[in-house]
Formats: structure tokens, sequence, C-alpha cells
């Protein structure tokens, strides 16, 4: 049985060769290309669909099909040209992610066929990977896509900010922007455990009631019905607020430097609300609320992290496990509609953890 | 011998009951009271001077006749109405200083009469103030008037911020604004002797030459002659800033924070482009900056640090005292003309400590 799959067509299931027995697989993968560096915000014409064989893995390397790949707001930097913390990327070349897969071709890597494994991937169906450069998934800790959400980068990176950075503590009032996302959200509910109040924003009702009702914040705020950051901050967080999480950026991020109280740490963490600008829009000047605050602001990247990244996911996989965390994730059907989650990120379309789901677990 | 002194009068040395022994002072005492709260910059019409009475201490107080005192620009934050970290000063009510006086009475306070001593009290020939609101100075030290600068609270502020807030090490790269300034000078001398390059902003040519000639800076830039801040760092800092010593804020805050190295701390001391703004102007959303560098930005005020003061003296004084570190005062004579000092430290006329001479040591 052969098909050529053409761009935009989700099915993947056909039988190639002896991976046959351990999964089902195109004879054709498809891949996402960056077409352009876009000039402002990203649309569909950034992205370049192309076909290709199925790359054949070199000595060392496994074949990986990909079963879900990762859409994060990061990954907005890494189209423009020049230096940042993640490495851009080339024109022509492919998008890298982060990616759940199935091993179908294991080679010398240590792994075997069948196996579940996480890795810095491309938008791709399949890609080939050196053994060092993927970690094993252990279906034991909950569904395999939560490798990619909330016991991934993603847990990962609210787990360390809110704890080390944002330095959250019992009696703390802690405010999130970007509370219904991948992070956002984690990082409420570890708040929570550590004892503080939380508040969260979020752009929109079932948002609101997502973090009230089922995540427990004790406040949430939305903010596109808001025209006063900064009243509801006073209504929400009325002794002020000591710890702040910071994804978006921008004009909430002011209302709360002005109410930090002394000594607050505000972490941050991503500035979503920017990552489009062509230039940096202005705001108003808020160095001064700082002196008065003594307060502490630090950027952070994960990976920094990277050394007690263990002890991250065995901590975030109990609380899952024990129901101290919930999760969500928004999955969005078929490699070509990975252009569509993406940009989707910056109209807040996601509850949770946006994923785009490329293939299913072999039996 | 008896005068009564106008407003505007310099000359302070007159004979006055018992205390003619110890020290020469008027019979009238005259003091700066806030006049009204000025909206954006401040004026002469901001302060009022009135004439009294020599003050009378009550029981455990002592008489103190000025000598210098200090201007600085915190003190505007104290003109305004509503919460700051220094307590708002009232219409109509005595402008409070670090004052450097000569205890004339000293009633019960275990000071004796001629002891030099400095605290914070009054715009004033003489103000009373209990023993504990007062510290001894050692003349040993040298010139009293440093208990203002060198190493009374701008030295400190200097010491603290550069060492603990901002974090400097050998081999970083430390970058100081209002550099010619009491904090700057400092901050940057401190700097040097951690074995950090420092590169300093300040606004003529005059502190230029002081920062690069007298104090030994590896760079410094007048930052009224350049148009593009950004370029004048790339030179003077081309490894990036490790560590930044903010007193001003604004553009050159916004250039130095695209150019932070990883894990570079910033202190911000002060903002003095800002207090005379009657809205808090726009900039640049500079934030993004901070997740790729993952710097630290922390707001301090020197008072937290009061446990280690005496630390902080001793350090200073011991480096004045080797000719480590070297200090300059700008000193305007006349309590008359205080306010003409502190307007002036916002049109930078000042190098070094800003100082008001009231009254000359006794003999």
């Amino acid at each position: 049985m052969t098909l050529t799959l053409g761009e935009g067509t989700s099915v993947t299931g056909l039988v190639f060769d002896s991976a046959c027995e351990d999964g089902m697989m195109s004879e054709t993968n498809r891949k996402f290309l960056l077409a352009n560096r876009p000039d402002g915000r990203p649309d569909r014409d950034t992205f370049e669909l192309v076909e290709e064989d199925v790359p054949e893995p070199g000595p060392g390397e496994a074949l990986v099909r990909t079963l879900y790949l990762s859409v994060d707001p990061y990954m907005r930097g890494r189209m423009d040209a020049g230096e940042s913390y993640a490495e851009a990327w080339a024109v022509g070349e492919p998008l890298q992610a982060g990616v759940v897969g199935e091993v179908v071709d294991e080679r010398g890597t240590g792994f075997e066929a069948g196996d579940v494994v996480t890795g810095n991937l491309e938008w791709a169906d399949y890609a080939t990977a050196r053994g060092a450069e993927l970690q094993p998934v252990d279906p034991e800790n909950g569904p395999v896509s939560t490798a990619l959400g909330v016991l991934g980068m993603p847990g990962r990176t609210a787990y360390f900010g809110t704890r080390e950075v944002a330095d959250v503590a019992a009696g703390d009032t802690f405010v999130v922007t970007g509370a219904a996302g991948a992070v956002g959200s984690v990082a409420g509910q570890i708040a929570k455990l550590s004892g503080a109040r939380v508040v969260g924003f979020a752009g929109s009702e079932e948002k609101v009631a997502f973090l009230e009702d089922d995540l427990g914040f004790d406040a949430a705020i939305n903010y596109k019905e808001t025209d006063d950051y900064g009243a509801a901050l006073d209504e929400a967080a009325p002794e002020g607020v000591d710890a702040y999480f910071d994804n978006v950026g921008g004009e909430i991020t002011d209302a709360v430097f002005t109410r930090l109280n002394v000594d607050a740490s505000v972490a941050v963490c991503g500035q979503i609300s920017l990552y489009n600008a062509q230039e940096l829009p202005t705001g108003p000047r808020k160095l001064p609320a700082l002196i008065e605050s003594r307060a502490t602001v630090e950027g952070f990247l994960v990976g920094d992290f990277a050394p007690r990244f263990e002890q991250a996911t065995r901590d975030l996989a109990a609380w899952v496990g024990a129901g101290e965390i919930e999760y969500r994730e928004t999955v969005t059907e078929g490699l070509e509609n990975a252009p569509d989650a993406f940009l989707g990120l910056f109209e807040g379309e996601n509850i949770g953890k946006q994923l785009v789901k490329v293939g299913e677990r072999s039996e």
C-alpha cells in the first residue's frame, strides 16, 4: 500500500518497510521551513511546508516519528536574524520544536523501537537524532503529551520561575500574567501550594473561570474586559504584590510595578505582548518604583536550571499524580496546522499547553 | 556686639550669651520652610526663609549650630504629597537635611559643647535634637564635611550599591551614571578597587576630565555631547556591561539594558532625570532584554544596610586616608543659598558632593 501524501493531509498511518511492526509511518516526510523572516507579525506565509523522503538515520542516530510537537512563544525570537538566547533559524531551513515521538529505527542509540522519547527536533512527521539528543518519556507519568507541557519545559519554567526567581513564600500575594497558559497555569498552582494568595491575568471569561473554578486561583482578571489594571489589582491584591511572574509585559506590568511591596521579586519569563513589535513600544518609565520597593526584577531562562530538571520533573509528576496540580492542553490536529497553532498563541487562543498532534502511538 | 541678620546675609559669627566660649552664633535663627508643593520643577518660590529666635533645647536635647548641610536629589520626592520611602514634608513646615554641626548646648545628651555631630536636622542655622538623633563626627577622619559626603550617606550608598547590589567583581565592566556626583564618583572608584573596568556618564567636559584624570575611570562619556549612547557604550564597554549603578535613568539606562551581559546586575539607586517629571515620561519597554541577559535589576535604599554602616565608614575612611579614594566637594556659601544649591543638582552643576556651608567651626 503506497500513497503520496499532499500538503495539508493529516493522515500519517502508512506501511513503510521494516518499521511496519513498530509503528505506522508515511514514506513521505513533511516538514516546515522558515520561508522568510517576518516583519512584525508572522503569518502563514512565514512557513513553507515541503515534502521529502523519510530521512535515513546515520550511525548512532534514531529515526523518530512525531506524535506531538510543541509551539511556544519564544519561537518568535528565533524567526528574527541576529543574536538571541535561542539561535536564529535560517531562512529556507527547518523549524525546530520540542517533540514527543516514537522511535522507529533505533540504530545504536540505546533506545528500542517503540520507545517514546522527547527532544528538540523539527516541525516534521519524522526526524533523526543522536541518542544523546533524546530523553525517554515515561508513560507511567501520564499521557506522553505532558512531556511537552506540565512535565516538560513549560512546567519546569513555572517550577523554577515561581520558587527560585519570583521567590514565592507563604502569605505572599503572587500575581501571574498569561495565567491560563502552559507556564502561567502551573506557576499559579505552585504558588498556591506554597501558601500564597494567587491572582492571575488572562484574556477571556472562559479562562477566568478555569483559573478560579478549576485551578483554585484566589482571583482572576480578564484583562480584555478591564480598563484600569491598577484598580483591578487594588481589588484583587489589596495588600500589594510580593511576587510577580510575568509572561506578558506591557501595561499590566506597569500597573504591577507601582504596587510592589518592599523586597518584592519579579520573574521576567516572557513578554509576549512585545514579541511581534517591530520596534519596542513605549511605556512609562517605571524604575523609580523599584527604589521605593527595593524590588528585584530578574529575567531567567529555564535552561539555566538544567542540572535540577530531574528534581522538577519528579516534583511536578508527584503533584499531578496527587491531583494537586491540574493541567489542560489545547490540541491542534495535524502537522499542516502547526502554523495556525503557533499564530494562535499571540491571539491567546489556547488554554493550557498548545500542542500539535502529528501522529498516533503504535500499539 | 549684637546684630540682626537679614535674609540673604551670610555672616553667622556673632556672640550669643553663654555659648560664646564654645562658638559663635547669631541670636536669630534662620530656617527654610516648604512654601508649597512644586508642580514639576521646584524653584526658589518653593522655599520660604523665616527668622525666629534660636530654639531652646528641651530636656535631653542638644542645640546644634549648623556647619554644613547637605542637599540631595532624593529630597525632591519629599516635596510631593503622598507616600514615598522618605516621609513627605508638610507645607509650611521646616525642610530637613543631613547636617554637620557643632554642639552649642549639650544638656543631658552625653555630648560636650564643641563636639562635631551629624544628624538629620533642618535647613537652618540652629536646630535642637535628642542625643540619639546625633552621631559623633571624628575630625581625625578628615574634614568634617566629609561626614555628609564620602564618609556619609552618599559614600555608604556607593559602598553598598556597588558591592552588594551591583555586585561588582574583578574583570567586570561597571557602568555608572551621575558618575561625577557624590555617589557616582565613589561608586566608580570602589568598582576600580574591585578590579573592574569602569565607565562613567557625566554632563560636562570638566567632569569627564575629573573622572578620567583624577579618579582613574577607564572611560567617561559626556552625555550632553553624545547623540548615540549605545554607540558610545559600544566603544567604552566593548565587552558589554556586567554591573550597572544607575543614578539617572532614562535614555542612558535604555542603552545599557540592551548591552547587559549574562547574569548582569543593575543597582537602581536614583533616577534623577525623572524626579521633576509631572507624569513619568515614556521610554521603550526594555524588559525583554532582561530575559536574554538573565539580568537582575534591584532598587535599593542605603537605610536597609544600617546595621553595617560602621563597617562602611571604616572602610571608606581607610581608603580616603590611603589616597585610594579621592573625593571632591562643591560648596555653596550661606544658608540663604541652599535652595540654589538644591536646584543646581538637577542642572548637574556640582562635581562631587554638593554642600552648603552655613557656619565655621569654633576654635
